[in-house]
Order: C-alpha cells, then sequence, then structure tokens
C-alpha cells in the first residue's frame, strides 16, 4: 500500500497556523499586551433573528416523530433551492431549482468539484489566490499553470489567448485582493473560455459585499457564462454561517463537453460521496432570503463594509496604494517603504499589536503586500485603524 | 476541457432511484393500495431530548455575540472527540482525542478517505456491498477486486492470503446482509493486513446493534488494528442522525507506511477541502454520550431490535433462511422457491404491498437475496410481517 505522494508537494504549514503560532509567541512573551487579530477572514456577529427562530422551530419539527426528517435529498430541499433560485431573481439570473446544489459550504464543493474533471486537465489559478484552488489540485496530482495577478493589472487579470489552460479559477471580489472584476471584464474571460471549450469555477463567496452596480453579483449576469461556468457561493460571509456551513453551487443544464452535462455528473458524485446538509441548517438558510432575514442581513454587511471604509480611510489618508474595501470585507494592501510581507507582519505585531495576513502566504505575487479584513468588531476595527495609523505616519 | 470519464464506468441508475420509481408506478396504478416500505435504511423515531435540547441550547449561544461561534477545528471540537474517545473507553478501546476527525457523515468520509491513498492501489471489496466503496473507487479509477460473501461462508468472507490488496473495505454488522464477524474472524483480517501492508477501512455505522460478546463493536478491540485500520461511525443509525449528519473517523497514530502517517494526511486533506461539521450539530452529538443521552437512545437501539425480532421470527416461522436482526437492524433473505431478486421484489410489492430491497442491487452475489431494515415503526413492521407470512405461507 502506498498514499498519495502528491500529498509531499503541498507547501509544509498552513497560512494560518503559522499566523497564529506567531501571534501565540508575541503574547506568552508579552502578556501585558493586546493583540488586534484582523487577519483570517472569519466573522464576528453573531446570527441574525430570523436565522436562529427557523433553526430552533426546524429543532422542534425533528423532534416530533410526525415532523421528523430522515435522509433529505443530496442535492438540498426544494425551499431552500427555490428561495435560492428567487435570490438570483433579484439581479436579473434566471435558473432552474435543479442547477442549484446546497452543500456544507463553497470550501468543500470548490475543492470537490474537480473529480467531475479528467486528471489530464491543465488548470489556471490566478496568483495571488485562496490557497484551497492550488492545493486541492496539488493533491490530486494537476497540471497548474498561473495567472499573475499584479499591481499594474489591479490585480485583475485577463485572459491571455496564448495560454490553454481547461479549467479556469476565478474569485471575485477576491480573496484576498478584494478587487472586483467588472462586467466588461468579465465578457472576456467567458468569450475565451467559451472559445477554447474551458469551464471556468466562479467563486462568488463574497458577492453580498458588492455595492457598484458595474459589479457583477454572479458570473450568470454575463452572456454566455450558462455554456462555460459553474458557480460557488456560500452563507458564510454573508450571514455569518462559518460555524453553521452551507453554501450552494450552481451548474446551468447548457454546460456539457462531448453531450456530458456537468451538472448531472456532480449530481451523481454528490450522490455517492454526500448525504446533504442537515435540515435544521437548511431552515437556517432559507431564512437568509425572508423578508425579516434580509434586512437584518444587511444591516451586517453594512455594520462589516463600515470596518472597511475605516480600514480604507486610514490607508488613503496614510498614501498607502491598496486595492478592495469597497465591494469587499478585504483590503489588500501595499506595505511600505518596500517590506516584503512577513516582514511587515513581525513588524506591525511587535509595534503595534496588529495581527494581518502576510500576501505571501497566498501565493508569489503577493510578496510586498499584506490582508486587513473587516470582519471585526467596530471597536477592534478602529482601534486597530488608529494603531496603524500612528505606526506608520 | 474533458469530463472524468470513471462516470460512465458507473451503473446507470443508483438502487434507490429504481425502487422508488417501480413504488411509484404501482401505488399510481393502485391509489388504493397502502405500501409498506421496508426498503430504504433510514430511520423513523424523532431526535432524542437530549440531543434537542442541546441543539436548542447551542442555537441560543450562536444568536449572542459573546458565545458565537465562527469557524471550527476542521476536525471537529475537542468536547465531542473527548466525548467519542469516552464511549471508546467504555468497551476497552482507547484512543487519543487526536486520532477522531468529526465529520458530517460516515458516507463521505468513506468516499472521500481513498484521496490519501494513491492512485495505483488495488482496492478489496466484499460483494455484496454498500454501493459507495464501488462506486467512490470507480470514479477515481482505481483497480476493484472482490471478495465473495456467500451463504456459504455465511456471507462473512476471510481473507485469502493467495490474493494481494492493498484496502480492504469491511463492514460489520454489515450493510445490506446484517452479519457480523466474531472477533477471532477480525483478528485473521487484521492480521493478513498487517502481514502485507494493506490498509483496512473499516465501516462500524450500525455497531451500536450489537448485543453478542463475542462480536467486536470496534475494530480497535482487535489487537493489531492500530497499526492496519480506519474505522467510520456515524450517529446516522446511532441517533437519528440521518437529517441532521454526523459521524466521526478514527485514525491511529500508529497507522503508517513509509514513515508516512495517515492521520496527517487526513488533517490535511480535511484542511483543504473541508471546514468542519456545524456547531450545533456538534453539540446534538455530543448529548448522544450524557447520561440522558444515552438512555434514551438505547430505548431507541431497543425499538428497532424489537423491530427486527419481528421480522426475524417471521421468517423463522416460514424456514426462510435469513442473516442479521440480532446484531443489525438489517434482514438479508434468501428469496423463496429460486426467485431472483427483482422477480421477488415486485412479487412482494404486487401481492403483499411490501417493499424492500433487492439483493442484486448490492453486487451478484447478492443475486437472489433481499434486505428488510428494522427501522420502520412497530405498527408498519409488524403489519409487513403479517403480510409477508400470509403470502409465503
Amino acid at each position: 500500500m502506498y498514499f498519495n505522494d502528491n500529498f509531499n508537494s503541498l507547501t509544509e504549514n498552513y497560512l494560518f497556523a503559522e499566523i497564529a503560532e506567531r501571534i501565540k509567541k508575541y503574547t506568552t512573551e508579552n502578556p501585558e499586551k493586546k493583540v488586534l487579530k484582523m487577519g483570517i477572514g472569519d466573522v464576528t456577529l453573531p446570527l441574525v433573528p430570523a436565522v436562529t427562530e427557523a433553526m430552533h422551530k426546524a429543532e422542534d419539527e425533528m423532534s416530533q416523530a410526525s415532523t421528523f426528517r430522515g435522509y433529505g435529498p443530496y442535492e438540498g430541499y426544494s425551499f431552500l433551492r427555490e428561495a435560492i433560485k428567487n435570490y438570483y431573481g433579484t439581479f436579473g439570473v434566471k435558473l432552474n431549482a435543479d442547477e442549484i446544489f446546497v452543500s456544507d459550504g463553497a470550501k468543500s464543493d470548490l475543492g470537490n468539484v474537480t473529480e467531475i474533471f479528467s486528471q489530464n486537465n491543465t488548470v489556471l489559478i490566478p496568483d495571488p489566490v485562496y490557497p484551497v484552488y492550488v492545493d486541492s489540485n496539488i493533491i490530486a496530482g494537476r497540471k497548474i499553470i498561473y495567472t499573475a495577478a499584479t499591481e499594474e493589472n489591479g490585480f485583475l487579470p485577463l485572459p491571455d489567448k496564448k495560454i490553454k489552460a481547461d479549467v479556469i479559477y476565478i474569485c471575485s471580489p477576491n480573496n484576498p485582493t478584494g478587487a472586483v472584476y467588472s462586467q466588461e471584464n468579465l465578457k472576456e474571460w467567458v468569450d475565451y473560455a467559451n472559445a477554447s471549450g474551458a469551464v471556468i469555477l466562479y467563486d462568488a463567496a463574497y458577492e453580498r459585499f458588492i455595492s457598484q452596480t458595474e459589479a457583477s453579483r454572479s458570473i450568470f449576469q454575463i452572456e454566455g457564462a450558462r455554456t462555460c461556468a459553474i458557480e460557488f457561493c456560500s452563507f458564510s460571509k454573508t450571514a455569518g454561517f462559518t460555524g453553521t456551513r452551507c453554501g450552494y453551487t450552481v451548474i446551468p443544464n447548457e454546460l456539457e463537453r462531448g453531450g456530458i452535462r456537468a451538472n448531472s455528473l456532480w449530481y451523481r458524485r454528490q450522490s455517492v460521496k454526500f448525504n446533504g446538509v442537515p435540515y435544521v441548517v437548511q431552515r437556517g438558510a432559507e431564512a437568509v432570503f425572508s423578508k425579516d432575514g434580509k434586512e437584518q442581513i444587511q444591516q451586517n454587511i453594512n455594520y462589516y463594509r463600515g470596518n472597511a471604509e475605516i480600514l480604507a480611510n486610514c490607508l488613503y489618508k496614510l498614501g498607502i496604494w491598496y486595492t478592495g474595501g469597497k465591494n469587499s470585507p478585504y483590503i489588500w494592501l501595499k506595505c511600505p517603504e518596500g517590506m516584503k510581507s512577513w516582514q511587515f507582519f513581525d513588524k506591525l505585531l511587535n509595534e503595534a499589536q496588529v495581527a494581518g495576513t502576510p500576501g505571501a502566504g497566498f501565493g508569489k505575487n503577493g510578496e510586498g503586500y499584506f490582508r486587513l479584513t473587516a470582519f471585526g468588531s467596530r471597536e477592534t476595527t478602529t482601534e486597530a485603524a488608529k494603531r496603524i495609523e500612528k505606526f506608520l505616519k
């Protein structure tokens, strides 16, 4: 018996484990100092009342024989798929409910979806990037090529017709850079994919943070996307579900190659290796789309947006280059004085007691950059901005 | 771009989809007849009070900023891992908490675990079998060989030293046959695996149904198993979690090949492609091990055992050969008069309005056999037994 030796090709340490270790070391050595954590993209506001009420109600149903639910549909209950379908309708995207697959989160689906593709495909991934795209393809032993996201292209690379790729990852609003594609630029990717037969895996986990109308909430707002794209979304950042676990994947029925539909393959994959999302969680997710739920969720999004604005204003005043913050909970800044990412991390931690995320952890083009997140409390964010300003002035 | 063409090698229709279709056809044509469904292995009793109380409490925590939980550990909260560890202690198995991985169900882990093994491994699977083992390996393109489970070996095949396999699936109490390995026979498998370097994937999803002391609740009750086995278990059948989704996988720290530990690889796989189980679900699962939880769960298990006894007695009286029913919620019977599985299915459906599961759906050695489950209500089970007796007498 041999293990899968592709695991040897993964980087030794997971980025956030390394960050946690350095913070721990600092706080152990400096117990009197309070470190403000502005790094990991986890939410801090609790679940909204509409969601918890729905979950309590569902829990009561599960405690009575007459309303108990056992195995649910692999692809999710239709009450939730219909709610998602209607939500897409609000920004003009028509879906069939059978194109929507409910899952335990965008991360799982983004990691697992590659199983429906041939081992021999070449995967195109922007650099810097959310590490899951890279690591899941390394584990599967696929050929990966990178497209450079840089300051010059606003961290929004466009397709290069000379490059041949089969599967393309796009994340917009981007994690980690917070940059957002315009509809016009997304159209270039869609046309490129349709022309070459490639498939776009579109990560829309942060779509609710979009406020500008020229940016897309969904790749399916772009003409031609239904024949070349799969979209991944999540309740994690939208509705604080990071610890509640629910997301969804949209695979249009028109997405096929050689007469085989991606939608059918994914249904089959899920029926073999997945058994659906907890009923109570699906009821909670459904409530996100109710009248009360929508209003309550919007308040939370506005709260995080306010945090992003505080951080953005701070950097603007300091004259530091950054992207994000407007249509995204992430702010991606250029480390001052030509510092490297980890150098700036250590300096900011040691001298201002603010912990962020070194851009180098997201890929080689992230070197020299740094990510801050808007998911903290207003108090922490305000204090962090104050410290950063004082430290960098 | 090409899809993974291993999907073409899967059987056209999922077994339970075919069954549902035939039942639907019958009930549409015979609307006045009530069909008793004794087929799919889904539970019918609601979640016990200890579990729903714990979930309500956790839900309240999630609704307050001070007690809200975001991303949890990939491997599960330590409160649940400690509870599982202590449970193993009750039957004499010592585990470290870091050997336990909480998941959304045994099915997901059984399907995904193959990612840590080399593509070139040969997989040994008993026939008949739970379809997930076969289908997940077909999708991955692995070489599969089968070991015959037959009436002659009591549907409990033993290792054949002439056969070389790298990864071996064992399910005991077995789905679909209900047969249970003795500790002595399991020891043969453990010795075989240790001698050849193979790894056993041990599916213990039905362990709570064991009442005989000579059978194992866990493969880790067998000497030597810590160097060759991974165990999968679930709250689905134990505590009615089929719609609530929680399970766990045990990977001993001693399980290594060539200096690489399976435990580390699985942790890495989960950190890349999974984000943990909902906090509220983990609190519900923890309550399964509380004093009240244990008592309430035991009552449910006893209820289903009572159902199994009713079915077993019926077959015994009729002189029909069967396995299971004693340490398992499944009863595996030989179709009378040499009938084939689907032939018996149709006959039983049409003439007695009882729907079971054709053994042929679980593999070629299942042909001529039939599965009944004990997860229905007492009323339905009693009525089904009555109809079967009347029909076969």
